[in-house]
Order: C-alpha cells, then structure tokens, then sequence
C-alpha cells in the first residue's frame, strides 16, 4: 500500500486525499501549524469545517506536532499549502526529503527572485538539501479544480508538470482515478505562469459584471458577456505572451492550466467578488475593504509581475505594449485607477 | 457619407446597424424574403419584433423588393444572414458587387466541397461574377458577439477577416466605434474552423451541467465547474488543432474567435440548453424534439465535421486520434451514444 503524507489540511490538500484514498491509498493529512482547528474539527466529526465534507476512508488527519513519524515511512509527499506557506513548508520538507521520495505540490505559481519569475516547484527544489536536491524534481498540479468540487468527486482534469519524465509518470500513475485525471507536461514555466496569472486575469473578466450592475443592469442573457469575453480572450492571449517570455510554451494557454482554469476561477469566488467591485467603480481601497481582508492572489501576482515585466521587456524577450490587459488590470487594483479597458489594443488572434 | 446596405434583417445584422449608424453612416436595413415580418414592424413601431431594441437614427428599414434600388449606390455590402441564407445571398449578390465595393458578412463558418473544409468568405468570393470575383475579397466579422447586447451598445471586439489587408483595414476604419472594436486577421482558416467549431464545444460544455441536475444538483458554487472547464479547455485546444489541420494558425484558438466566442456561446441559448438535455441523460432524439424545431448549428457542424476529419487524417494534416472530445460529441450527438467523456484522452497543454 502506497504511503502519501499530504502536508496542509486547507482546502486543496483535504480534497485532494479523496481521490488518493479512493484509489487504495494510505493517506495521512497532516495540519500546518495554522491548521490546528481543522485538523481538531476532522478528528471530531469528520468534517471539514470550511468544505462540509467529510474525509473518506483511508484518510486519516494528523496534528503537525506528528509530521516527522507520518512523514517518515511515506512514499510520496504532497505539500497542500497555500503559496504564502511555502517559506515554512520549504523549511519543513528539509528534513523529510529522500531519494525516491517525489514531491508533489498543489500550490502553484511563481515568485519574483531579482527581477526574474521562478517557478514554484523551482523554488521548492531549491531548498531541498543536499544531495536530494539534484534527484528531486518537485511537481506542480494545475488546471481546473475547485477544491469542493474534487472533495465531492466531480470529474476533474489536472496537469502535473515537472522537469522529470518519469517522477511525472509515477505520480499520474499514483493519482489517477475515474473521475481524478492528472495528464503531464513537461513545460513548467508555461503551465505555472498560466497557472499564476489566472487569479489576475479572473478579476479583469469580473469587471463588465460590475460596470453592467453599476448601470442599473440586472444579471440576465442580456448583459455585458461580449465584454466579459473579450477580456477573457485577451487574457488567454497575454498569458501565452508571458508564458513565452518566461521560457515556457504558448500552448500552456490553450489547455487546462489556461483557458481551463480561468473559466473555472471565473465562477465566482473572492477574486470575481473584488473585480465585480471594481466594474462597480468604487475604488481600489474601497473594493479592498469591502472584502475584509481576505486574501487577494490577484494583487499579489500583479505586484510580482508589474517588477518583472520591465526586466522581461528590456531584455527583448517582452514586446513592449504586448500586455495591455494586463498593464490596465495593474493601474486599476494597485494604482486605483477607474476602470478603463484599452479594447482597441487587445489582439485579434496571438 | 458612406452608404452600407445590410442584406438580412435578423438579430445580428439589425444589431451591426447601431455601431455603423452611429459611426455616422447611412445605413439601408435591407430584409431578406424571410424578413417580410420583421420589416413591417420596424416600420411601423421601430422596435425589432425578437431583440426589442429600436433602429437608431440613421437606419431604414427596407423590403427586399427594395434591394436593387438600394444597394445601387452602396458603398458597403453587409450580408446579414444566417448560414442557411448563404445560397440565397450569393444568389442575390451577384448584380450587386462591383469593384472597389466591399463585401463584410457576419454569418461565418466552413462549408464542405467534396471532403475539403472551405472557409465561407471564399465560399461567397467564388460566386461573384467575374471580374469582381478577382478584386473582392469578403470579410466574415468573427469573435465573441451577442446580437442583443451589441444593439444595446455593450462594448464588444470583434475579428475581421479576409484575405486582403486594404480591405480588411478599410472596414475596420469604417465599423470602429467607442463601444465597437473590429480588430483584423488575415488567417481565414483559423478564425474560420473556430468560429464554426464553438457551437459544437459549446454544446459540449453545457453537458455537465445537465448532468449535475440530473444527479439532483441545484445549479450553484458546488456544481460540475471542474468537468466544465476541462471541457472547454479541450475544446480550445481541439480548436487549434483543426485550425492547423485546415491550413489556419494554432494562434486563432487563444483569441475572440477562439476562447472568447466560445465563452460568449457558454452563456445559455440553445445550444447550451441542449447540451444540458444531452447531459442530463435524455438521449439525442428526445432532446432535439424538446427544442421544439430550433436551429442547432452544432448538429450542423458536427456532420460537416464527421465528413472532413477522415480526409485531414489521411492526409496526415491531423494525428489521428487528436479530437477525443470532438468525436465524442459526434458519438452523442448524431449517434445517439450515452455521454461519457473520455478525459484520460484530454490534453496537457496543446
């Protein structure tokens, strides 16, 4: 029986021990040590207190204080963290690092080092030790998957990406289910640079259903959806942009990690809430207020992006002007500049 | 003053007249023998009997009896018609054109000659008498666009295309407004084979949503997104494909008439309501007599495709095997196969 510890109880790591104990698993779900409510609340009553599902047998939580004797015979490990606990998790892998033991990551994304965009599942390898370093090549899932959704078995498509073959290969094996369909690709940057702006561009497809409501329209057939698409298509187009200045692939924006998983984040959730305020014209500040302090991805990678985009355009690998989406999307949620968007710059193809 | 003659006075050629009307253009809304109704109406309340929106200054309302005398000193041919009144309008057409007379239409799409795919710009160039035939390059208006939105003055971008960049350049220059934004491309397979396909994959997107209900889901937050978006996101990507296949550019699928029409589809109609019938388990036939004899242009499209794919694959201009999604559709749609959507065929990137 294969051993997974997934390290991080939020909502993607609980989720994704479903499908990996329905395929056979012994799967231990491991808390952080900001998860100690839920892994409280999972001992209890078997309940996620943020999804209302419960874990499947075969799944069993753990407290972070137990992450060294859970970790220590597991064959696999899953980081299930949000990307602002990457630093700690980096830390907390050191030690449990091992030859043939792959790592997977369901964060994803990309930080800034100097002015240039490294991939997460770069950034994680990198911290590992010595010699375990250089055979471990830690793999990022992508596409479309909201967390409740994959908890309640909707069928879900991901991609695993990574710079080995063959850690690729066995993951997919390990975590492939009926209804849990992990395809891979080699095109890290690519997949991650989707996977990281999508958050942005969700927020930017958000804004015509705040402009419609800001006229008095009411949410219908007839709305402001040619809009609404055109900005998503805009936004497909600029992340190919990107993804090619970074060294990854203009592909990754036509499969799931791009067009897949902005359609989905454009379902709603916090990022379409701050848009849709946004469209309504209240504001930056304002718009951040009324969201009480949750958690914005979509300002974090347009500050990460508005330092690297520079860089990229002076050394010849950006064309200068290629990201006028994107640019507007900057001045509107980091500048407070109202709601504009520069239609007759958007790309009539690629 | 620039003179435009639409032919066809239908949900999208009434709605192109409000950007050109107010372009400031003298615009003749010509009906076709089918418009007979519409016209009346429009005459008598000026309100279009479907869309409920009103002429603008600057359009009149034309019976077809009109035509000849109308068009005579056109500086503009639109055609406004559906697909289906594409041989009625070529017929209609020919001792309309003239040289230095350009011809835009907003029905797009592939015709089948033989097993070949033909774009339906070349379609109509070909049956332009000579010598206008040599000099008239039409332009088919593609990309994400809602009839009653764009009467309603939502902004919206739209994709000219055509195998002549003067032309091209010159209808933008005369269809641009502040709400109206026609951007040009010269890859009339790839604009082309997208915007013929979306109704197929947008019925295709709808099919999870009927499987939700029909599993006794409420439409919501928590429903099938996840199976949603990794349709559409195969959908993009078999797009490309074809594009390729028929001599387009894979580039076609990342823009408006690629993921941005395809979004627009997925808003509802009938092809979203019939790929919920499809999904929810209904079979083939009983959907189509609940949609009580609408048009379905995905049935359409998926049987010119059915006839094509064979021939693109012999030819080796398709792997075989590369539209997975696209044959399953053939499967439900015109053979009246249960939906089973073969994910673990799905693509990682393109």
């Amino acid at each position: 029986m294969t051993k997974i510890a997934i390290l991080g109880a939020g909502m993607m790591g609980t989720a994704l021990a479903t499908p990996l104990a329905d395929r056979g698993h012994d799967v231990r779900l491991v808390g952080t040590p900001l998860d100690g409510e839920v892994v409280r609340a999972l001992r209890e009553s078997g309940l996620h207190p943020k999804m209302g599902t419960s874990l499947p047998d075969g799944v069993t939580p753990h407290d972070v204080s137990e992450l060294p004797a859970v970790a220590e015979d597991a064959d696999v490990l899953v980081l299930g963290v949000s990307s602002a606990g990457i630093p700690w998790a980096c830390e907390a892998l050191g030690p449990l690092a091992r030859r043939g033991r792959p790592i997977a990551m369901i964060t994803k994304g990309l930080v800034l080092d100097g002015e240039r965009l490294v991939p997460l599942p770069d950034v994680v390898q990198r911290a590992l030790p010595e010699p375990v370093r250089d055979e471990t090549f830690p793999v990022a899932v992508a596409g479309p998957c909201i967390a409740g959704e994959l908890a309640r078995r909707v069928p879900s498509v991901v991609v695993l990406t990574g710079r080995h073959q063959a850690t690729l290969d066995r993951l997919r094996a390990l975590f492939e289910t009926d209804y849990y369909v992990p395809l891979t690709s080699l095109d890290v940057e690519g997949v991650e640079v989707c996977a990281a702006l999508k958050n942005a561009f969700a927020m930017g497809v958000a804004l015509p259903s705040g402009m419609h409501e800001g006229r008095g329209g009411a949410p219908g057939s007839v709305a402001m959806h040619n809009l609404e698409s055109a900005v998503f298509a805009q936004a497909v187009i600029e992340m190919s942009r990107v993804a090619v200045a970074v060294g990854g692939r203009a592909e990754a924006a036509l499969g799931p990690p791009g067009a897949g998983d902005l359609d989905v984040t454009c379902n709603g959730g916090r990022t379409g809430r701050f848009g849709r305020l946004l469209g309504l014209g209240l504001g930056r500040d304002e718009a951040i207020r009324r969201m009480e302090g949750a958690t914005l991805e979509c300002l974090e990678i347009l500050a990460v992006l508005r330092r690297a985009v520079p860089a990229l355009e002076s050394s010849g690998r950006l064309a200068p002007g290629a990201l006028p989406l994107l640019t507007h999307l900057m001045e509107v949620a980091l500048d407070g500049r109202p709601v504009s968007l520069p239609l007759e710059r958007f790309g009539a193809t690629a």
